[in-house]
């Protein structure tokens, strides 16, 4: 079941339409260049999760690519009323315990002054990907791939849209392909360089037990420092939120392949499908921690 | 303009279908991935251009991306079907002199060996853009543009999909925005290593006229070569094949930016906007050749 709703000028809380019927034109530039931004959403225990964390990083994908997007507040009348029409269509006790929240703009034609506005914007709520909650609990084996830039190139090409969140996301498809073609669940980028980047659909993040001076243990947490031109991850930060609320120790990459090796657990993390342990890299084995994964896990699921 | 023409099975000519009404669902990964392939035909004096290549290369591009497209038949009947209603739409005497063809093959479901069938495949007829025509005439400034892969990238991660022309152009697209933010008209992308690749919708031909030891002229045409991860140009094929038969030698890269400020010409060269010469680099003007120009353009009307 899905629900779709428009935003439309002419309809302040937005327009449902129906999602099994044609609704976007051949020619709109979100399907014929893959030209729009967009934010996928966790709706669980009658809450979209980190929804403004969503709202102002679909605003830095706009500006980074010159789109003018529907205003915070259309987006919020917009999946108030898709979750509402969601929530009134599920079968009493049955509503999927979680479910996606995707917010799609795509480039509509431009001003005298060369910025675009959108083309069409919609929300879609639809129930959760069976895989993910299951990868949650059995973990994922995972393959390194060359994402083909070096970690220095958002800084020097802003035009490579490094960063931000878009619909052209052909070679994040490809790579989870060619991983699964490979035996393996899911990918991690890396740099031509050596650096550890991201998922094509999430954020890397490891974490080291140490001792102190005093013998006491440290926990630290890890992920890979934004300056290499990956998304800035909402589910990362808020883990890193908690994580430091909890006294843990929090660092910033570089991260090389080598620390994700010798690290105590990994795991990339996403909206929908969470906080997922990689199990292997490459076909070898890594750390795995049971204990520290129930720990972040207890975080992510505190997250709002 | 427009018409459009949808593969469907239930009409083996091609559906013909309303393009200002909306035609394709919002769930479809053509666009909340950017995840199909396409081309661009020129359709001029009652025949679209190069057409046989066009599939060639889209076939190549379905094969890249795991994706099965309808059969060269089946685009062949749905481009008659849809230049027959395009010819009989337009007023008499008053049809456009360039036009294009469109074909969009975006993904559908999985088989169970985790291959694609096709999600929607349509083709469009519609005026070629007025701008192309001017530029082909005027000349352009275009930007030398950093593209952040290495000339290597494309033999080892054949997960970046280079060579294959997807519905994934946003960054094509941004780099375009760039140029024009920045007084210039259309780009060049260099490698990461200083090669010269291609621009974001077409292809790079350069010149050089040299004497041979018997004192002859000896003009030769160079290409970046594919090596470097760039799509196979259609026209720049159909150039050099002309070129050769009337002479000239042919080369292919690599070529560097200095070879682009020393040559007789440099051309960007597509299917829709023919042959375009390029007067200046980064603001700087680089040599031209009405001459060879002319003798170039020629050899592209008569491309068939």
């Amino acid at each position: 079941m899905t629900v779709l709703v428009f935003i439309d000028p002419a309809h302040p809380g937005g327009r449902v339409a129906d999602p099994d019927a044609p609704q976007l034109s051949v020619l709109d530039p979100g399907v014929t260049r893959g030209d729009g931004v967009f934010e996928s959403a966790l709706y669980t225990g009658g809450k979209v999760r980190k929804l403004e964390m969503h709202l102002s990083r679909m605003a830095v994908s706009a500006q980074v690519t010159d789109l003018i997007i529907p205003s915070a507040g259309a987006w919020r009348a917009a999946i108030a009323t898709a979750i509402s029409q969601y929530d009134a269509a599920a079968s009493p006790g049955a509503a999927p315990a979680e479910s996606v929240v995707k917010l799609i703009a795509t480039r509509g034609a431009e001003s005298a002054d060369g910025v675009h506005d959108y083309g069409s914007a919609w929300v879609t709520v639809s129930p959760a990907p069976e895989l993910g909650r299951r990868q949650r609990e059995t973990g994922i084996d995972v393959l390194l791939l060359d994402r083909g830039y070096d970690s220095t190139v958002a800084e020097r090409a802003p035009w490579l849209l490094m960063g931000a969140k878009t619909l052209s996301y052909a070679v994040n498809m490809a790579a989870i392909r060619h991983a699964k073609r490979n035996g393996a669940d899911d990918v991690i980028f890396t740099s031509s360089d050596g650096r550890v980047l991201e998922g094509p659909t999430s954020t890397v993040l490891l974490a080291t037990r140490e001792r102190d001076e005093a013998g006491r243990e440290v926990k630290r947490l890890v992920t890979p420092t934004l300056e290499t031109g990956i998304l800035p991850g909402t589910t990362q930060g808020a883990i890193f939120a908690a994580a430091k609320a909890e006294g843990w120790e929090l660092g910033y990459g570089p991260v090389e392949p080598k620390h994700l090796r010798e690290a105590a657990g990994v795991w990339l993390v996403s909206s929908v499908r969470l906080l997922t342990p990689v199990n292997s890299l490459d076909g070898e084995a890594i750390n795995t921690d049971a204990e520290l994964t129930a720990e972040l896990s207890a975080m992510v699921d505190s997250i709002n």
